[in-house]
């Protein structure tokens, strides 16, 4: 037993010494690379090639980091977490380029935008659009340096392959679900979902109020916004590692994330709108509900009659993994016409799942969808879950003030959620159902981020409010496992 | 009947407006947004969504161009390149900014490669970097048009998503074949790949002293390079699909593929050596050759020795789909190491998968590799040839003068791989060797590419060269089956 132990032990300290190697390899070629010899690019020079090592080194820490927590009892998502928090925070304190890109996440799409759109320089477009800290020009120095190239297009790939992961994870919980189920807990998660805005909104409200007196009002309004946001991904993750995706607390959540999807929609449009011009144009605001509720009734009622009929014509169609390529093709449109609408993409991946769940498996002939995207899930979902932590800045804790403030409007953030659970009826267990709704995930930040842009959240609070998220984040899939286990040991 | 046959036209035409409607509309949408309202950016946006619809529209064209050639008896891979020529040449005849984006393929990619690098904007890059044509200015127009950022970021996404595809499917391929197998047929491999560099480099020295006699010979010399080239996608491909990836004939041309691939190294090197400094050196033609060799050597020995024992490492590892990550993991391990030695990423890919098939399958439980492939094979791979497809640009088959040079080439590109064939004893089918050695497929296009790089390929040059390779790609698949049903005819 303790020899089988060190020997692990010392896989895992080569592999983990060989992934470094192999990893900071490509980044010191590229430096080398000149590109002027025609001699030294005599060969076929795969651009594929360093994203593959990328793709390599994030799949084999997340399956260390999720193995490591499930030896502990934990679910293996935290692992991924984690493992992205550590891998990333040590490469950036490294100074390794590919991490530090990577880790930089949704401010850097902001600057590859503004590179394209305003035909700019990558570098020349941070220098506008992030803030003049020694970070930002740290990320200057990489985008313009030779390996440059190389971790941009590896930040690219692997964050839009990340958005495909959780998209291909909610169309698989979709799936374990069905709409009757789902129309069954309706009721208790729009409390869920209610409650979990207005508790969040109001602390937060509160938690500015004393802690921030003069602040302008609307500035108080944003950072209560900000606190009613929820990200589901973690969440189902969660109960899938444990198994318990069956549970009503867990579908309650799943409906309430998607009415709180949809809410987020109209409260962000209402706070942008007193941002900006102090009034709520009712017009807009009507326009948006409308798009979001026309998206939610079609997608459902016209995929549940639609999906049948589609299915028989294709039957006939003699095309190899139909079922599979129906199957993500559902989710995809789905995705695509929620974004088009101003929801979330995963919120159409778990309306295309809903739909798909109950004809399907038998109808067309072959391995059940869910077998079929077994291999697909495991191999691409963790790497969202690793770049999500990833992106975890660690060094936002250093300073006092910023900590104390973060510090309460996490716990404004955490109270505020754990609160909505007490919306479900009596036997449910309802501090699952809150500390469920508990992490913020990406979701707050583009609220943030959004505010940012309206100049209403200032560099420090944006501080406060990564930090919120990563906490809530973090704590979430330890905090689900005690409580789910409290109630599984009240039932017995 | 004949009611099915209606209903399916119907509803492939149904599809295709559909699907045209989708695919139109992300591009209609792109240019109406406008980015200072911050009412109108309130939704998520998520930056995957355009892209979810084109790896849709991409993987549902594949199914329906293979299904259609299946019908005729034909191998499904023709379908799928020739719906990538159809749309891609529609689309950009139509003015469509994603597809005449995805057409560009290696051009686009210098030109990111280079607007990175230089720190210019994509516009100034492709200015820079491509002809002063009217194709150039057009893709200038739509890289500043506001739908120009979407298109981009789908290119690249697709790009190394194919890149992937075809690396799993030259893995694949390996996983079918053993060491044993290879070494048997190792010396007529070898004859074959030289056999095929031969010929065609005659050939083409010829060609060029016929129809240029006053070229410099340097540029005779890299026309007969270009022509030795093989590139092993298709026939690979076509030989799964015909399920006669088994035969004796189709080992012989993976071997000589690899073979070819670093003779090919060792060719290009000479040449553009030739070219630049008009002598070879001699060092650095070694260099390039002893890393190919050690690479090879290096990975199928150590491969084979290491991997039993890693295996039995790992067994007692409780890592989720251990199996999938550990294949999947060496593939692009090899395939990364390859691409280091200046190998084709591919051919890393199938060392991979020749070193893992003989004791993987039994020693970690689960389904078996190839089984827990196969769903992503049949997802990802058609996205390879939808793209090679898309590439294939008809309007270079306009002017008369390169139409004649183009034939004259093809010609000397096919007779100069089927002769090939020649080099296998009696009993096999020969015929069938020379045409699978024949596509040239982007290696072709990168020896042409380098030409141009060094000045010895002018425009005409590249685009007769541009001809042979989709010619002796398209033709590939079609006269593949030809000649195996005539020598299975034979044989029966």
């Amino acid at each position: 037993m303790l020899r089988s132990k060190r020997r692990l032990l010392r896989l895992a300290v080569w592999s983990a010494l060989l992934a470094w190697i192999l990893w900071i390899t490509p980044a010191t070629l590229a430096a080398q690379e000149v590109p002027s010899e025609p001699q030294a690019s005599a060969g076929h020079g795969d651009p594929v090639a360093p994203i593959l090592l990328a793709l390599l080194f994030i799949a084999f820490g997340a399956a260390l980091g999720g193995r490591a927590m499930r030896r502990f009892g934990q679910p293996a998502v935290l692992g991924e977490l984690l493992v992205g928090v550590l891998i990333a925070n040590i490469g950036y304190w490294l100074g390794e380029p590919v991490l530090t890109v990577l880790r930089e996440g949704e401010g850097l799409l902001k600057v590859i935008e503004t590179s394209l759109t305003q035909s700019l320089s990558l570098a020349e477009a941070a220098r506008r659009m992030l803030p003049d800290t020694d970070e930002t020009r740290n990320l200057i120095a990489i985008l313009t340096s030779p390996g440059g190239p190389t971790a941009v297009s590896i930040f690219q790939f692997v964050d839009n392959l990340s958005r495909i992961a959780v998209i291909v994870l909610l169309f698989l919980v979709g799936l374990e679900t069905s709409v009757h189920e789902m129309a069954k807990v309706g009721m208790t998660s729009l409390f869920v979902a209610l409650l979990g805005i207005i508790a969040p909104f109001l602390l937060g409200v509160g938690v500015m109020y004393v802690l921030i007196p003069d602040a302008p009002l609307a500035k108080d309004i944003f950072i209560g916004a900000i606190l009613t946001a929820t990200s589901v991904g973690i969440t189902a993750r969660v109960f899938r590692d444990l198994k318990q995706s069956h549970r009503t607390e867990a579908k309650i959540i799943l409906g309430a994330a998607v009415i709180d999807d949809v809410l987020g929609l109209v409260i962000l449009a209402v706070v942008s709108g007193l941002v900006v011009s102090g009034t709520i144009s009712v017009a807009s605001v009507s326009l948006i509900t409308f798009k979001a509720v026309v998206f939610l009734v079609l997608s459902i009622g016209l995929g549940m009659w639609l999906t049948p009929r589609l299915v028989r014509q294709m039957k006939r169609m003699d095309i190899e993994n139909l079922k599979l390529l129906f199957g993500l093709g559902m989710a995809f449109v789905l995705s695509w016409l929620a974004n088009l609408v101003g929801l979330a993409t995963i919120v159409g991946a778990f309306a295309a799942g809903l739909v798909l769940e109950e004809f399907f498996l038998n109808e067309l002939r072959g391995h059940s969808l869910r077998d079929l995207l077994s291999p697909l899930e495991s191999l691409i979902v963790p790497v969202f879950f690793v770049l999500m932590g990833m992106q975890v800045k660690l060094e936002t804790l250093t300073t006092g003030w910023i900590l104390l403030f973060a510090g309460v409007l996490t716990l404004a953030a955490i109270a505020g959620k754990i609160v909505s659970g007490l919306a479900c009826g009596r036997g449910l267990d309802r501090l699952s159902v809150g500390i469920g709704m508990m992490p913020r995930g990406e979701v707050g930040l583009i609220f943030a981020s959004v505010g940012r842009g309206l100049g209403v959240v200032d560099d420090a609070t944006f501080s406060a409010v990564v930090i919120m998220v990563m906490v809530t984040t973090l704590l979430a899939p330890p905090l689900l496992k005690l409580s789910l286990e409290r109630s599984a040991g009240k039932a017995s």
